[in-house]
């Protein structure tokens, strides 16, 4: 018996909603499109701020923040841009309500003369700032971060992965040179590299996005690719050089060392709160989520249990002191977060409510070991033996001394998994798009995991390239990215047959 | 000569608006009726945030995120609460742009089959949550809280302290009975007072607002009162108490102890980036901001007089020496935040715009200091002495072990500051209102200094609190808050004539 009623195995669309709920992190809104986001999942993603924001600043960025809502003309201004996003954008019309027949109506007299548009991207309105901050040489590079919420209408939306709005940041920077500009588009990548894997456990694999994939109006594109267990790909971040495309749409200009005018080139680059629904597809099991300990709004969970008899108030006061003592602790470069669940219910569903939340560490506490001076926990990472719950116990000390090295074992232990699941579910040796045909045509089955595949490419453009686009469609493929490893001579192209100047990889993708 | 342009004698507002531009705090956007939050208010902002969100959570709050869009229907349950905000709110109507003969425009057939409003705050879709969460006793309290950005249309704007979108922190809770939820409502005032007082060196007054200011459906509200240096009152934040009607409307039942079933009461409050522009007009004076070394993002900055010759190296690795040294050392709880300023500009500019940002201690660091093992350095509240910028010297070692006293010290001198004006700012002695009459209608000079006034009255109410309103905003005053220190006894009712109960703050106000 798991602690969700749906296993990987049976139905993992199914499975992945049933974490995100039982494991209190999001919910579905009233609100078309909108989720709810609750306390464990917006703790999570707190802790990925925390962490992503820290090594922002540390590379010399600082927060600013825009409106909310830019004006439409705005987005006229760069043709691809608009193109790309006109058709998710929430539009706003009136400033006013009024009763009209007694029924709340928008004041058809409060119609705004040019609507709004809820930031889908915020290129258009920074960089219309940019234009006015940056005069001189001097004033560049600069480099600015914003933490926002988004809105992309969708159609079909699921919690985390595709909702109309979402939560995220967004930096955007401007620089005198194309070499300094795609410098900072490979410091942002690295940034996100190392939040998805030294943060969140999340092996990725980073490269360019084909011509067909980028950002609209962008010059080139760079993406963290993750592998979920169902082999499917999530992208989990990407990365922008703009060129000069915004700078010349929105006149961003500088007066150079020479003397002479200059359009800025200018990069942007997001990660959003689809993050954690990465993480829950990445490290779920059929007990609910696994959180990694780094990432663990509370990396230790001490649940007592409590019976309401008298005894009740010693047992509280040595769960009380093992918290204050795990606290005085440090992993992964902060103070160990420890958390006495002190929640009216009953131990039992306390416990269970904790491993569906994934807490890395969960003691529970009873008399006996209040009396011996000991903990008894379980290990979130590795919960089972066999079917059966395995559960330690420790000396108090000694748990106390051992709890930040559990932690970071448990996180080591997640990435390695999560990297023997993505190094084995790559394949390659397909020679022919037949090869790719036979591979993933092979009966119709979603479920079966057939993960991604690497192939060599002669990196067609226009129209070449959307046929092979058309192609893959047909059996649900994208190509995700060319990895920035790339082997040291190619076979020829699977699409067109030309000699290979490129490895890229092909999957099925969230 | 001062570091702006017009003196706060000259023209407050001027002055004011002089300040949050040259402070780099924020700027109008071209989107009507919004700002851009610049590094350092944006700076100012994460440390209030930071601070607060402690709190909220030390006492027991976690963090949600709710949808930024609110069906309209959902404003109509509470009659009083949509009446408030239906003039400000902003509706989304359509969720997809077309080209319509060359021009962009919103799909006609995009439109909405119900408008969505932009959150003006979210006690309707957080409430419809709290009916399908809260099912028993055991589930109360909920006490949840919100970091989000919210909308009200604005006609008349001025950066952060009238804006149509602010950020703010909501917090939202459910209680099994009245006094509990009495009891969170006065715990968010003291948060909020402990958030002002002690960390952004605001003195205030803690009172209930008067039956005609409350919150559009509240029971009651209880409001923080700043003096601003002009004489005029803001209200730096608010608490709730929302007795069962938004209960009633949304049907927050649960079933209590004793197997019955009962409406939960709710409270709400509120904190907002308004409380930028009160330290601003608390604390900034003709030279610029002067930011309480609690909450300044940059607490010692370091100018190294660069001169772009080799000796530059040696005095950069004096000023990082430097900066790690005060890294090191704690203040107000944290880590010190030192940083050297390298941008590349001319020292003497760069000292003057962490005058006017109000970086609480500057060191302008130069080959004599470096060769001497000293540091020379201004404090910013304290940087005149006369007309003269008035500097001191401390051997290095010396200055790093004074830097956090230094910095406690200059807190406190800003909140005494403050306080001794709120001190002789508020009078007495007012026994009817033709006194009133005489004090604030002679002359109608704004700009003369009035500050408040505490009177008596008998707490009307309905249509005879309306006419008081009427007469008072003749006089271009509201009534403030009854303080919740009251004095023993009272006099007449200035209004009325009849036995006062209460003692009650006057004030023009922001």
């Amino acid at each position: 018996m798991h602690a969700l009623k749906v296993t990987r195995a049976e139905d993992f669309p199914e499975w992945y909603q049933a974490v995100v709920r039982e494991a209190d992190l999001a919910e579905n809104s009233p609100t078309r499109g909108s989720m709810i986001i609750k306390a464990w999942g917006m703790g999570l993603w707190e802790q990925i701020q925390g962490q992503l924001d820290r090594t922002i600043k540390e590379t010399g960025h600082d927060n600013y923040y825009f409106p909310l809502l830019i004006p439409l003309s705005f987005f006229a201004k760069e043709a691809e841009h608009v193109e790309g996003f006109a058709k998710e954008m929430a539009v706003v019309t009136h400033h006013r309500l009024k009763s009209i027949d007694g029924e709340l109506k928008p004041d058809p007299e409060a119609e705004l003369t040019e609507p709004l548009i809820i930031r889908p991207t915020s290129e258009t309105i920074i960089g219309d700032a940019f234009s006015r901050w940056i005069k001189s040489y001097r004033d560049l590079p600069l480099k600015l971060n914003q933490w926002a919420n988004v809105m992309r209408w969708e159609m079909r939306t699921r919690l985390f992965l595709r909702t109309a709005e979402f939560l995220w940041q967004e930096g955007h920077t401007a620089h005198a040179t194309k070499a300094e500009a795609m410098e900072e588009t490979m410091l942002a990548l690295e940034l996100y590299r190392s939040l998805a894997e030294d943060f969140l456990a999340i092996p990725v694999i980073l490269g360019e996005k084909p011509e067909n994939e980028r950002f609209p109006g962008a010059v080139s594109t760079f993406s963290l690719e993750a592998m979920m267990q169902d082999g499917k790909a999530l992208q989990a971040g990407t990365s922008h050089y703009l060129g000069t495309n915004f700078a010349e749409a929105q006149n961003i200009r500088f007066q150079d060392k020479d003397g002479g005018v200059s359009l800025a080139h200018t990069t942007s680059w997001g990660m959003t709160t689809r993050m954690i629904g990465a993480a829950v597809m990445v490290h779920g099991d059929d007990d609910g989520m696994r959180t990694p300990p780094a990432a663990a709004p509370k990396q230790v969970v001490i649940v007592p249990m409590l019976r309401g008899k008298p005894e009740d108030a010693e047992l509280k006061s040595y769960c009380d002191a093992l918290a204050k003592e795990l606290h005085a602790g440090h992993v992964f470069g902060n103070a160990i977060r420890a958390h006495v669940d002190m929640k009216d219910a009953r131990p039992a569903d306390k416990r269970w409510d904790w491993v569906r939340r994934g807490a890395p560490v969960i003691c529970e506490i009873g008399p006996r070991d209040a009396a011996n001076g000991q903990v008894t926990f379980i290990k979130r990472n590795a919960l089972r033996e066999g079917e059966k719950i395995k559960s330690h116990t420790l000396a108090r000390a000694e748990f106390v001394a051992q709890a930040a090295s559990l932690l970071e074992v448990a996180q080591r232990e997640l990435f390695d998994e999560a990297n023997a699941r993505l190094d084995e579910g790559i394949r390659g040796g397909f020679e022919s798009f037949a090869d790719l045909e036979a591979y993933y045509g092979a009966g119709d089955d979603e479920r079966e995991v057939k993960g991604w595949v690497r192939v060599h490419w002669s990196r067609p453009t226009g129209a070449e390239l959307e046929k092979v686009g058309e192609r893959l469609k047909a059996l649900k493929l994208t190509i995700r990215n060319a990895p920035l490893k790339q082997p040291a001579s190619f076979g020829k192209c699977v699409f067109t047959g030309a000699p290979g100047v490129e490895e890229i990889l092909i999957a099925r993708a969230y």
